[in-house]
């Protein structure tokens, strides 16, 4: 009995929840790396066409009322890279490589460029698609330019690699993919021909969706315009 | 003659540099990180108040064309927060004790809370001060308001600690520190008293203060308040 009582009691201990939305695409980061590393996981879903956070996010991310958010043993971590870095460290299973151990690099250099990246992910990326999205006119050609332009910049940093971490799935690449989910939002919103403005980076995609973590996390780019049209109150 | 040759060669790609601003808050965190490492360092000062931005940071950082630069052995780490971390991962001695060898603590979930408490500085603390120094009226109660909320935040997250990093000088420390060079600022700017509203971070800056690494990169806030107003267009 006492035994049985300890092993439930260890098990809720490590029990890990990804508290999300199947769209957002930093929360896709969260679950991507879980996946990745093999941990399983119990996904609550935080309808964000809702305004009122549930009382699960207000408890766990006080600060910010936000997802992802990763509970591990009953405490949060919050904010999509640094769950991601978390992953990485406390779980190092699941993929052969040394060097991908973590997810990041094991040079320190190497590291700090792949967070120097993902951060122009968050910043650069998603700000040129959050005003492409919600600008008009001139606004949003020139929001279209930009989000290609921080592209390019980074199928400059890929260069002839197979994966952002070398031959291997890393941080970057998680912290990067979920955005790949709106390449065809940005075709039907832009008509951009992505294929054509950013060839290397497609070929990316498509090698990156050939792994199980990304495929069962992504959502189709048909799903993920329609959700976000909405958000934007797009018609 | 080689050998010579070699050790020269050896030193210029060991070189560390640190281009950086000296009333920058966020550059300051690489300078004092660099000193609690006890690594040597040339600072080369980026003038700010001079619009356009010198070759070696437009070639060192040609994304943001920001400062802190970190540039070691020729190659460059940007971000202030990615410098802390470098120079934490690289450098490991300096602290006597094991847990802030690497300036982050050594359990994943204390080093992801260090990390989201450090990017609540930059976005929450940086964002009120800012809005603080550049707005009037109501807006600018309403940011000072603000303000000391999330430094009270920051207060409850310190605790009964010596230091955020718990009994050592850690990584949220150093990303936190230099902003209390401009609480002589919010006095003499907001007529507010930084020790009656928060009197564990002031205490808390006093025990940074005692450290060399700090006492040797904080400017007088006097100094800091000046430079600011300068900038601020503020008379």
């Amino acid at each position: 009995m006492a035994a049985a009582a300890a092993a439930r009691s260890q098990e809720h201990e490590e029990a890990v929840t990804c508290v999300d939305f199947w769209c957002n695409e930093f929360g896709m980061r969260a679950r991507i790396a879980l996946r990745e590393k093999g941990v399983p996981f119990a996904f609550v879903e935080e309808d964000l066409r809702v305004r009122r956070r549930s009382d699960l996010v207000r408890r766990m991310n006080p600060v910010h009322r936000s997802v992802p958010i990763l509970i591990h043993g009953g405490r949060p971590v919050c904010g999509s890279l640094n769950i991601v870095e978390y992953v990485g460290e406390v779980w190092s299973g699941g993929q052969e490589q040394e060097g991908t151990r973590r997810l990041l690099p094991a040079d320190p250099l190497e590291r700090a460029r792949a967070r120097f990246w993902a951060d122009f992910v968050d910043r650069e990326v998603y700000g040129a698609q959050t005003r492409f999205f919600t600008s008009r006119g001139e606004a949003k050609a020139a929001a279209m330019a930009d989000l290609l332009g921080h592209l390019r910049r980074l199928e400059a940093v890929l260069g002839d690699r197979a994966f952002f971490g070398g031959d291997g799935f890393g941080f970057l690449d998680v912290a990067l993919v979920p955005f790949s989910a709106m390449f065809h939002g940005y075709e039907r919103h832009g008509g951009v021909d992505m294929a054509a403005e950013c060839p290397a980076l497609v070929r990316w995609v498509a090698r990156c969706a050939e792994r199980e973590s990304v495929r069962g996390v992504l959502p189709s780019g048909h799903d993920m315009y329609e959700i976000h049209m909405e958000f934007y109150n797009i018609e």
